[in-house]
């Protein structure tokens, strides 16, 4: 059985890759299993070890998940690696925990109208939902992990403002269901960072024997600063999506999450650590690009490079 | 006379619009006289305040700069305005202090071999100008503030690693100087939130009762970051530029300041009073789009527009 802490241990800042699954929700093109298990495997060998693999969800509407369980098989021959996957009803939930993927992920809107229309139940369902996965995750063998996923927490834009105490009663609400690792998600880009700082402190307060997870858009160009502000406050997994892909069919238009390699180099500016190589990570991009052309990726690492003076010596 | 503390009265934040100066340094077209006006205007009806007008450079080198005079005029009209203009000699100091703009800009750069490469000076010369630059402003009759930027504050990339201390001693020695305003800059994109944080702290430490700014580009994808961690930190003049145009020669391939409209709507986020209207500034889009057809604008909140939930009442 893995502990929380074997994967996700206190104070451990881990970057999560969530472009497999956020990151190709909306794409037109979708990369093929080979193009993905490159990804993976030159993620991997750059220092990735926390992804997010796809979503169980129904393959004819979702051809691009239709290889969760290929992946799930492949990620688990790299050593140190650990996997989630999405799960959005019982029968996904059902497929996810009998894939032995290490997390399953569950999501529960922060608001009852964007739960209603994201997953087509009241929050009162969803968290019934979770009761059931966390049932059917510690009756397997592997045990597997079940996350939360609390979209809308910085606002709805279904809604408008999400109240910090609604958040914390949700997250109470899940833990007690039995998940064991939330992570907040600002959706739609309506965070600032001192929202991040409020949410980030509130959560530890309320809960400091948990860790959590931060899931960010850079839909309104905030994300790492958002990011920073969730890193200075307590939150330890932090995701983000190779050359920022995913976008949100609520925020239409907008760029997608926080491009990864951008979110490893603010850790290197910050002395945090984090495993990644990024001259390697920015390796991967050409797969990206190789397996959907048509897609726009982002990052400003990818465009400007890495910080490198021309002269080691000042005084030259 | 104006007092610093007109202009830029403790404790309170400016944004300043430096896209007429840094944000045309390196573009390929240039606006019109006509255009660069209906760009002020309108941002004036917007509510900025603050503008970097241009360069005092020769205008075969520099045509962009050839109508500074013209703009300086024009903003006198509009009333609550501040220009400033660039100077980076005798001649062009000269030339800004006769031109009755309010504030002339000398740049020092933190690192001598920088120094030497975009000036072509020393830095011991370079603050030999700023004195005589003082000496200049202090005998006209309208006796405008003299600010300098520190170029590569935040690391060089010629020379790399640039210590705060050495920073805040050429700072001193501006100040000493009778340099009115210092405003640290991140010329190519180096700095993290922490390196920002640290240098505002020992600047306001060092200077407790000086104003200063931060001038950030965004070529890592930190620039907001940044800017909001020079905010939580001391500094009050921020620069941007409209649609983040301005790029850097000594940052190739790079975008350039940070976006004028996301900085104010990050501002926004943080309750931080600006005076500018969001929705009327990304108007002014328009004008630089069809004044420099072949430039790409940036903007986060110009793609993604600003939160605006489609419901405002959660319980329906």
């Amino acid at each position: 059985m893995t502990a929380v802490s074997d994967i996700y241990p206190a104070g451990q800042i881990v970057l999560r890759e969530v472009g497999l699954r956020d990151g190709l929700q909306m794409v037109k093109t979708h990369p093929s299993t080979s193009d993905k298990k490159e990804w993976i495997r030159r993620e991997y060998d750059a220092g990735v070890r926390c992804f997010e693999l796809g979503s169980f969800l129904p393959a004819h509407r979702y051809p691009q998940f239709a290889d969760i369980l290929e992946l799930i098989e492949f990620l688990k021959e790299l050593p140190g690696t650990h996997g989630s996957a999405l799960a959005l009803n019982r029968k996904g939930g059902d497929a996810a925990v009998n894939s032995g993927v290490a997390e399953v992920t569950a999501v529960l809107s922060a608001s009852e109208a964007h739960s209603k229309a994201n997953i087509n139940r009241t929050q009162d369902q969803a968290i019934g939902e979770i009761e059931f996965l966390v049932d059917l995750a510690r009756s397997a063998s592997h045990k597997p992990l079940v996350s939360v996923g609390i979209a809308m927490a910085f606002g709805c834009s279904i809604s408008g403002d999400v109240k910090v105490d609604t958040v914390l009663s949700l997250a109470e609400r899940c833990l007690n269901a039995g998940a064991d690792v939330i992570s907040l998600a600002d959706t739609v880009g309506y965070a600032g960072p001192t929202d991040v700082a409020t949410l980030c402190k509130e959560f530890q307060n309320a809960f400091p024997n948990r860790v959590f997870g931060i899931h960010l858009h850079d839909t309104r160009g905030l994300g790492l600063a958002n990011a920073i502000a969730a890193l200075q406050n307590g939150a330890t997994i932090i995701d983000g999506a190779m050359a920022g892909l995913g976008g949100c069919p609520f925020a239409p238009n907008a760029t997608g999450n926080i491009v990864f390699e951008d979110l490893v180099f603010l850790c290197q500016k910050e002395d945090i650590y984090t495993g990644i190589e990024i001259e390697q990570l920015l390796g991967v991009r050409d797969v990206v690009q190789k397996s959907m052309p048509q897609e726009a990726l982002y990052g400003s690492i990818a465009k400007a490079g890495l910080p490198q003076p021309t002269e080691l010596d000042a005084n030259k």
